[in-house]
């Protein structure tokens, strides 16, 4: 990997040390590019059956890369969502549930997994249970119907237990991977779950809108889709006889511009192009420079696993991330805590390490 | 209203007689123009919390002009969706169902209202009954629950019964607006629906990717959330204990890109400079007139209301719409039907309709 080539394709990089992808990656001059040719086309000659054959074939595309990206058997595993609680929400409201079924949940959990539990706890009168994140997999008991938790943990950058894969035919689980998509490697079969949901506009670069929801296919028939729109039919015309796909495109977003597509599989391929093992290895390794490099100056790093976050204590988070951000240096405070949180994606460097550093001594 | 100036916003009527913003509108120049600005902001910048204040805003501002647009008493009546379906999804979901309970439903529906009624029938059970639109008040009975039904329906730009009203404060009615909002007058107060759903990128010219729901106060609490996200909810720290907005917020799509949310401003702002009577009152004289072109031209015209849709017999609507789309013509089939159908908007002319209806010849 060239890693100064990589760079140049994210203009933001040029003056800023962009430490943040955990909320948006950085958009790469190509994402924006194929963004505005659409536009223009869609100006120039409107929008009618010729652009919704654009539109498909750039979801088609999609589809195919996200079900590279995570291992799926076929693309039609995967539905093309807005965001990660999109793909959470679809699995949550698909799923029967009984008043009294149980949900085994991890501590910490982002408010995209937590808001639409709380909705469940209100229409159904579901229980969720709280455990560790390193100890979810013996919180499990006869009563529990599924198990939702990170892949990669927003505060800190835990990973889920392997053993979670233990489960696989016993109980579902639903991973929430709004940190791990693009950052980490993802492949849904080794990792057992029934149901994982990410991000595109993270650690795959694309525009705020896009997500993914992989489905296995042992689960597609138990998650109904509650809201089929018309491309979610397999036959539209048939009216109230019509029938969702009975794969996962029954979950698409309902939505979608051909242009916000169009630029998130552009932005894709930049990254696809490096290799994403060698991009995320690459990531790893400067996420474990800048754990040194914190150390070395004295901040106590919170507990981590090899992903591609790292968070910190400070005494006022929310001013040191002004203060930070003043001088060029972007990461996110985590409010209700005491930390500072970095995102180091492979387009960053050594570089954008020492001015954090630099600017927060 | 200076026609000639207004079609100068629209790059496509330059060369094409673009009559299909029943599909999509034609796009302005200027949305293009705020998205690219946004996306180049973007990849400059970051998107970190300066970027997510400027999405906010955007939001803010879209509500503010959709509620002035449909009369609603406060912004936050309106929540800010992805499409028509989705505000009709987080209806027909939000609300309490028992098996048996009635849904009066108009005919010939689009698939986005009769998908999401199918998902419910199989979902809880409930009863779907179809009447015809002019008398579906008189269809409603003592076990409806809900009336659902076009506002103008997309086969023939007929309009729903004012007598709708009447139903105010006995059975709710939903109204797919997905050929009203922007193409007609729509006073929520007035029409006495319980919910107004709508679309932004076909007479409002926004992308796709943009819609609205207008819930009735009266209504708020009685449609739960299903899915709130962090937008959604009021305190989104508060986890488990996190509650929705307690108005049209908590069915706000989960995430918008900003370039998507300023460019369907923009295109708003093109629109409500030229005045919105004006332009909807030109846009049905408009279509009255390719009405008399098109009988005179030994055309027989599906008898319609006083709307942008005009939609007539065609031996061959398929190959007919090709041919026309070959002649710089943009008009749509309607699956299942013998019908062409032209969308007129205030940005057409003349012109525009002299051009349809030599290529028909």
């Amino acid at each position: 990997m060239d890693r100064t080539l990589l760079r140049a394709e994210f203009p933001v990089l040029t003056d800023v040390a962009y430490l943040n992808a955990g909320t948006c990656g950085p958009l790469p001059r190509a994402a924006g590019a194929a963004a505005v040719g659409l536009l223009h086309q869609a100006e120039q000659h409107g929008r009618s059956a010729d652009h919704f054959g654009v539109l498909i074939a750039a979801q088609d595309g999609r589809r195919r890369r996200l079900a590279d990206l995570v291992g799926a058997a076929r693309p039609e595993d995967v539905a093309l969502t807005t965001a990660t609680t999109d793909g959470i929400v679809h699995v949550l409201q698909g799923l029967e549930w009984a008043r009294g079924d149980e949900i085994v949940v991890a501590e910490h959990e982002h408010p995209g997994l937590l808001g639409p539990l709380a909705a469940l706890i209100r229409q159904h009168g579901v229980h969720v249970r709280t455990a560790p994140l390193e100890r979810i997999v013996e919180a499990v008991g006869p009563e529990t119907k599924l198990v939702a938790c990170s892949h990669v943990r927003w505060t800190d950058g835990q990973v889920a237990p392997a053993a979670l894969a233990e489960l696989r035919g016993r109980v579902p689980v639903l991973l929430d991977g709004a940190q791990g998509l693009g950052a980490v490697p993802v492949d849904v079969q080794a990792l057992g779950c029934a149901f994982y949901a990410g991000p595109g506009q993270k650690w795959l670069c694309g525009p705020i809108g896009t997500g993914m929801l992989w489905i296995d296919p042992a689960w597609q028939d138990r998650v109904a889709a509650r809201g089929p729109a018309y491309l979610n039919l397999e036959a539209p015309a048939e009216g109230l006889d019509a029938r969702p796909w009975p794969d996962a495109r029954a979950h698409d977003a309902i939505a979608t511009s051909a242009e916000i597509t169009t630029s998130a599989n552009a932005a894709f391929d930049v990254l696809a192009e490096e290799g994403w093992d060698s991009l995320m290895a690459g990531a790893a390794d400067l996420a474990e420079a800048l754990v040194r490099r914190l150390e070395a100056a004295g901040r106590t790093v919170a507990p981590r696993g090899r992903t591609t976050l790292v968070a910190w204590s400070d005494p006022e988070p929310a001013a040191t991330r002004d203060r930070l951000a003043a001088a060029g240096v972007v990461v996110r405070d985590l409010p209700g805590t005491d930390l500072l949180r970095a995102s180091v994606g492979a387009w960053n460097d050594e570089g954008d390490l020492e001015r954090l550093v630099a600017a927060l001594a």
